[in-house]
């Protein structure tokens, strides 16, 4: 796990291209194709802020980065998408399965058991195709 | 910072009540005492099972766990004093200023920009009150 | 507690402001009072369709209603002014204080600790106004 | 694009069902005809509030209108089926394909990423069943 | 439908194992098998605090509790396997199909319409195979 | 009201504030100047995302995009100052009082009646400040 740090001369949107490969890899590159035809801009925007600007930021490791959002989107339980592509993306910069279900589990004290079970079921199914080993 | 591993004959009351001191102090007592009269088995709760289970838990350092729960209270951006609870913890398990505005800023991506303001304004309270060192 | 059952020639406007005294009382005139320079129109809503409409079916009693509303209104957790109100409509039809406290306490397992901790302490407000005998 | 003034001696429902047809046209019938075993008067109270009293109302016209409703159902994430149909009405009423896109893209800024690609993804599917011609 | 009163001796576990029965039946079973291989630990927390402590606790009788779930469940919006779940343990404990409708249809009021209308669609899956008999 | 077009060799940052002076005003540049000593770069990036990507865009014009907004905010309901900034910010950009209102009203539809009634007294508020004539 490298952190992102600002190249010479790079720009956000390369930036932004090489955080989301080594973050979210082929799911993200996925996401970024299925926009293509109807909101290209927007392709650009994500690679720019949350990428190129956000997760590129020295402050924080990509680790902490992906505990943190993983807790968000299971929390807020309405992007279930989004969640499945960042579970993986916390197994992609070293976060164990074990340590995944964890930060999913707390969720049921703020938000709820309902939104803790959809979290552990996004879960089962990503681990199912990423079955790494746990540490 | 340590883990609080579950010691043996210990009660979840007792357990969650040593996790609650070491992870939210003085707040969080005060968030108990104020439950005394209107739902004092509600309170037995609070240090019952997110604390006595779910923080006792091994597999998740407190920070890891601080860093999940200051994500959600602000992506979630409906329980301001309990977020301002949790960034006081983040500081009492080794969060710096900086790392905390780290995960409150992430939380535009998610959550947009609204949560993130009131999240940054309700840590800068919080810093107010605890000027810790910057790392 | 009496059931609003339709009475003959009896427009959506007169039913519902039968019903809102009822169940909501002072605080309820209040919140329509407050509309009145901004948005008259609104006050008439607000009287006809959940007060003319919904409270007025007879298919579930007042007390039931009541239980549904501070349930949904602790667990969205983003509206303290109506949940207080609605607190005030419960005790109005009979709920007692130890029964909204099991109410809003259950929702931590919905909506998580959070959301219940601060739907108590509204509870604590309100029934620090009304001291109703506990049964 | 008409706006809906109320015409003399029409029933809320007749100002609804009239409204209904020409903002949300087919989709909304069916979504009506899904109510009749159910609840049927919901059905009716989906007619008379929302269409017959709110969409008739003359201070807005029907282009706002939907531009309000597509905004708030993408933010708040939680309710696909009525944003298809509202991102369908939006086309009906005289929205672009590109008016539509740039609203749900906006909503990144006030509820996150995931909202806005979750919108961007239900309008792909609609406009794929509604090839409008973009301006 | 009976009171679960704490039984001398009972664990919380075995009380939360009895009130799962009675209340969710079939269904809470299957939610809990399906975490058997992903988080064991999690289906014993989903027994012990939701059923063993909270639904257990005499202050409030199971057609009240599930009123309130339903409520809170239908207003979120975004936990709908969990609400079927509930739909079906509302008729368990004795809610009819009405009286689950109008539970439902309220919550226009407090979360929308189309948080009513997806929650109508919920119950009407679960109606179709638990065509009890209307009182 | 003008639209922000791209200016040749204008950056985002300085776009991005030449939109935030037009759009959000003096109260805008409170928010901004409340980050400086929490979050320096948090401020770029509200003036580079928001305002120097997201309203500079040519497809819809300031009008549309603030009642987007003010849609949005209201009906997510958890974002208070944010929500008055941006009905300030509607009448900056020509929306009338009674526009306002009417988008505001019409949330009661899609996220309830408590989410319309804390919007209509929010924007009470901004309009006590902001007697602006009603066409």
């Amino acid at each position: 796990m490298t952190q992102h740090h600002h190249s010479v001369g790079e720009s956000r949107l390369e930036r932004g291209r090489r955080a989301l490969a080594e973050i979210d890899g082929e799911a993200g590159e996925k996401v970024l194709a299925s926009l293509a035809d109807i909101a290209p801009d927007f392709a650009s925007y994500v690679l720019e802020f949350p990428f190129g600007d956000i997760y590129s930021r020295p402050g924080l490791d990509l680790r902490a980065r992906e505990i943190a959002t993983i807790a968000a989107l299971t929390a807020m339980g309405n992007a279930a998408p989004q969640l499945k592509v960042h579970i993986e993306a916390g197994l992609n910069v070293g976060l164990t399965h074990d340590e995944i279900t964890e930060i999913i589990m707390q969720m049921a004290v703020y938000a709820g058991f309902p939104a803790a079970l959809n979290g552990l079921f996004a879960a089962k199914e990503v681990f199912a195709r990423r079955p790494a080993p746990r540490r």
